[in-house]
């Protein structure tokens, strides 16, 4: 008798968070095996079902690698940067938008969530330009159809919520000419978040958040100010792959979403932990 | 962790009764102390938030007790049964109306729930005509102003349920020529919920269900079907009180509800225990 | 066959006010007997008829004191003023919503009028807080559970009048604990008419409008504009009850309302005579 | 002050005919002055502003004749009817849409009602056919571009009642090849009476209804069920030009139309009379 | 099969002026005989069925002068320019409204376009004044009943719109008094098209547009800029009759029409060829 | 200046074929090169901006077959038919969803028409079941994941047409289980077709239609009445992989589309040569 209390316990946040759009970042380090994926997208319905209105940008590296590895493509770096040629892209997007989305989509109704794969190509959802040549260590490098976000069309977006389908949308973006670009699934969700005034931005990862002691799990930091975050880049403690997907969060809250939310994907209902109790289980970023 | 597994059990029912109306039968020997008050009407508040739409039919008698007493008003009976006279009845909607009605909107609005009280005479609600006398134990018995109803407002309940207001409502009816008539509080309930194709009729009562023996609380029956009924009042099963409460639910499922249940409403979230577990934890009567 | 000039005298009034709200404030002491009440109920119901939107904010000292009494429940006063404590705010409650509203209501149906009876407390529509102790003569007096009112819940009256029903609301607030709090009538009616955009507060009352000489009906002024009212009132012309009226209709004009009206609404159709003819039959304030 | 009532014994007229479609043939006999004009227009908008929804289709025989002799063109006769040759077609054209509607649009503009004359051409308002030729006194008559209304188009007029326009309809067809063609105007007021479901059809003409002596006004019929006419034809008290308006009034009543009135339209609020009091001043027919 | 292309060739006009508005200014010296008549009507059908929202303001002089030759009525002019006295206008009105609005409506309706004749006086469509005396050549002239445009009654124009039906505008316009006024027909398309964002505004002329010597129809100039007109006035090469036009197109450009067009409306297919080819066929004034 | 009047030779058909749907089965092997496809998108935008609603199913073998290969997939096949299994349908899915929807999509921006890509898994657009093993030359044969089409979720679609999108679909399945299914696509196609009451469906291959001599295009069957085709498939005029294509058409006819048509692909302009002409360039099927 006493768990019906969760439900009551979770009725300020469902209060809360009633009619908010959530923008789940679904890393595709987070997709480890089809229990996690089942399990996260029947948390992701049952937060429609609750009253909010969740979307998904996901990712896909590790498949993506595993795609180009069957079909003989060998990967091409620069300076340690994977370069995307126009082969690379066609591989990516397969995968992406023919593969992970698709599957996510499956999983989703499986659960009687009524989803919809999206590219950002279609009806230009995300429309970006070709990042150009740019300067690292003193080199000039061109990493090939890598795009920058120009903008979002949010009407899309927003005909799928008023509907009650939730997107599920892939990291691809299309330029002027129709061109397919490779996006960074983080910034691409950033980018979506703020378009729509999502309230919250949530990247599902494959670490618990930010840790002070990377070895260390009990040293997650659990709540970080945007005016902290220089000094913990500058003190090492957010490094390497952690500070593009901070720095995202930071522009997600300065263009208005208002809090991020960095959390291990990969540990059931972590979403909901993360939403529905007071401390969470990962790193929340805060004006 | 785990408790976190509540809310995913009970996501089967919110997806079952999503947009669905409950009508709830919130009983004056259910209203016993200040703390039940408040927690029946967070659980409404909780069923209005998961995507519900909780209506609230309410009783009195109690209370209208009590008002009389102070007021030094003799209640009258004709063998047994209590006759409304005119200023019965005006003491019967003021309490009704002005007191228990305010209260439940009170509480309600404190848990965020957006109430408005109704009396059967808003807009014509619940049309209703005087029953008339009939003929008890070979005797002709006129009991008053007591009336029954005729038709529901449906329009006006829909309005409010789409603008996402939880109405509750004082089982007081109006007939032609405007006056007010006492209605028994379960048949209300009953008709409002079939007027309205309410998936579910909750009635909040002071036993919890239908009990095999009365005084063993473990004897209780957890379903039955309408076809059972009459064997079971044949057999002393359902007697008493219980009775027109039963007839209430059969009714109430022939006119197209799926479910009535008779629950213990002074239990502490009897309501969510009820529609949230599969058991439930009274008793469930259906076709 | 003149007679039916007098629907011709009638147009030019009925198309200035078309689609305009009307506020009408109802006191107490304008419900006489129910012949005054009837007849108050027809015209109202004629101006929506005719296409204006009228609401009804009503009063009732009178009924209060007669149930206090029949109660047993002596009146407290301090300083000449009315205490309300919490047992007279039951009261207070009972009267105004389950015995007044509804027989308003009940008069309003009986003439095809679609009529819904609100509390302040409904949806939270007139949102207020304890007034506080305050200094009167020289001395701190708290005179209890008396509010002022701090917002209007517009959203609710504009349901109601785009649907076509008349609200007739009782002057009961809700703080934000949820607590009833007693309004003065001729307040909250100047409230709500300035929150809805009146366009027109007409107040029946009991005395012809402002009188030059209290013994000479026929000194009555007809037109006052708000500039000239501090002078009437230093000349004594305004004084006792009607003070705090012409505060109220000044107030209200300056927040919008166009005119307001001050008429006895024991005169048979005293409502209709003063919309639709040109002198009207009371004192209209106006910029 | 008493006049006032008479807006109190409109009341139920009003209500009774609230939003209902009032379908006025305005007959060229009626517009006998300036002032005749000008008063059933105010009477038309009156209507409109207490709720009802007016619709007009006019006639012009007295101007049309006033017109072709003006531009010297003889009217031609067989068997004693006028043939409408494509000459006088086009000027019945330029008299009834370019002279009558718009001077009534005029009119009713003056009083406040927004007003918008339509052709039966319009968007194919009226469709009609060709009478072609028929046998009159055993003769083969071609009365030229006289129609018979096929169909009218409800959707246009919806339209403008539902956006609070006045239509001001001219009885013109339109045939499959875009030809204009002469209706009769009562005919095709009763037409579309039916096709809009009116509550009402007003026939506005220069007597005081059906006499059963004509020379005596004060033997009016004050009201005729539709089985009552073939023994009045016979009888001859109905007979001549008021034949064929009775003829349309059954059909329309037939088709729907609750009641229809014959009335003297050159009478002062005549249209008002006829509405407003229990009696009327014309002969009203029904089912 | 080549000819399809024209097709293809049409399509970036098409996307380009899909859901615009087109004013098209339909001269009476452009009607010379049924087939150009049958053809501009088919034209505007198809650009309506293209996806672009046409409307027409017609003038109508040579039938007015015709008409008036009909009726005996002499026309009188004072310093060469026409005066409006009542009766004119009331010719002018018949003419416009009762007949070439009438027939304008026919044709567009025999090409399945669903047409509606209007004149400025329904519903107010064009409110005006009349001019007043107005000095020339040092003396006074009043010339009568002549307007000059106040406002446009964009309601009634969207309202057509939206509901896919063509408005046909007579240039008649209404006074406070309800008057009718005779308004230049180039003005009042340049005031309509101005008052409803129209993207063209294309005049229907009997000249090939603009041409350097009148004389030779190979001098047209095809582009003007706003800025370029004042000299091309003082160099004669735009003078007499087409002063005004320009200026007309001049001002519509100023209150935010994107170009103005002034093209042979006896050629075929004229309005096709100006809106669906690069160089159109005649002179296009834009800013 | 002739060229103009393909414009007004396309008038009857742009009126006929206004607002309604047009399913356009985009074949693989009519996708030979980039200019016949840009070709295609070109001419499906304009359906689209002269007001008709094309939908496109595509089909994408000759490119599956491509990337087997590449991923050394060897196709396996029992009696000469392919089999799907796991591997093969995600491939497959990668194929038709990630590459060739992605490529459509592309091009149709490109030419600014808003298209979407939609797999028949998204929010279950098409809902179909495994195959189940059949009989095949006396031997029972199981093909796979391949699917039959159950339903269409219309409301999906609907929602796009209504606001402007062009849906362009993969013939992918969803299984109550969630699984991916291949879908014949012309089967698919027609499902589509019949489900939204598309006019028209539009199979774009690569021959000219049906040839009586298949060797000789000019042998060309212009109509065939769907009563005709059980005659000409035992004659076998009708043969081969005909046969799929015309039973398809035949069953979407007997389901309320209006015509089928077989055209050739390839060839430039042909969609709009087969709806803008009297004969078209292929063979239309119809009742």
């Amino acid at each position: 008798m006493k768990d019906i209390d969760v439900l009551i316990e979770a009725l300020p946040y469902i209060k809360k968070f009633h009619d908010k759009k959530i923008l789940i970042k679904y890393g595709g380090h987070a997709m480890v095996d089809d229990e996690a994926k089942s399990s996260t997208a029947r948390d992701t319905v049952l937060l429609k079902y609750v009253g909010m209105k969740p979307l998904i940008v996901h990712g896909g590296g590790p498949e993506i690698s595993r795609s180009m590895d069957k079909l003989g493509k060998e990967p091409k770096f620069i300076k340690g940067l994977r370069v995307t040629d126009e082969e690379t892209m066609e591989i990516i997007e397969m995968v992406l938008v023919g593969k992970i989305s698709t599957e996510i989509v499956s999983e989703l109704i499986k659960h009687d969530g009524e989803a919809i794969s999206l590219s950002g190509k279609d009806s230009s959802l995300i429309f970006a330009h070709k990042k150009g040549a740019s300067k690292i260590d003193e080199e000039i490098v061109d990493l090939g159809l890598v795009g920058e976000v120009d903008c979002v069309n949010t009407d899309l977006l927003e005909m799928f919520i008023e509907n009650d389908y939730i997107p599920v949308i892939s990291p691809v973006g299309i330029d002027e000419d129709g061109n397919s670009l490779n996006l960074n699934a983080d910034t691409a969700a950033g980018e979506v978040a703020s378009a729509i005034d999502a309230e919250k931005l949530i990247i599902l990862t494959d670490v618990p958040g930010v840790l002070r002691d990377p070895n260390d799990p009990d040293s997650l930091i659990q709540k970080i100010r945007i005016s902290e975050v220089p000094k913990l880049i500058e003190d090492g403690v957010i490094s390497g792959g952690m500070i593009p997907k901070i720095e995202t969060c930071v522009k997600a809250i300065e263009n208005g979403v208002k809090s991020c939310h960095i959390i291990d994907g990969r540990k059931k209902h972590s979403l909901l932990l993360e939403i529905f109790t007071t401390d969470g289980i990962g790193t929340m970023i805060f004006e």
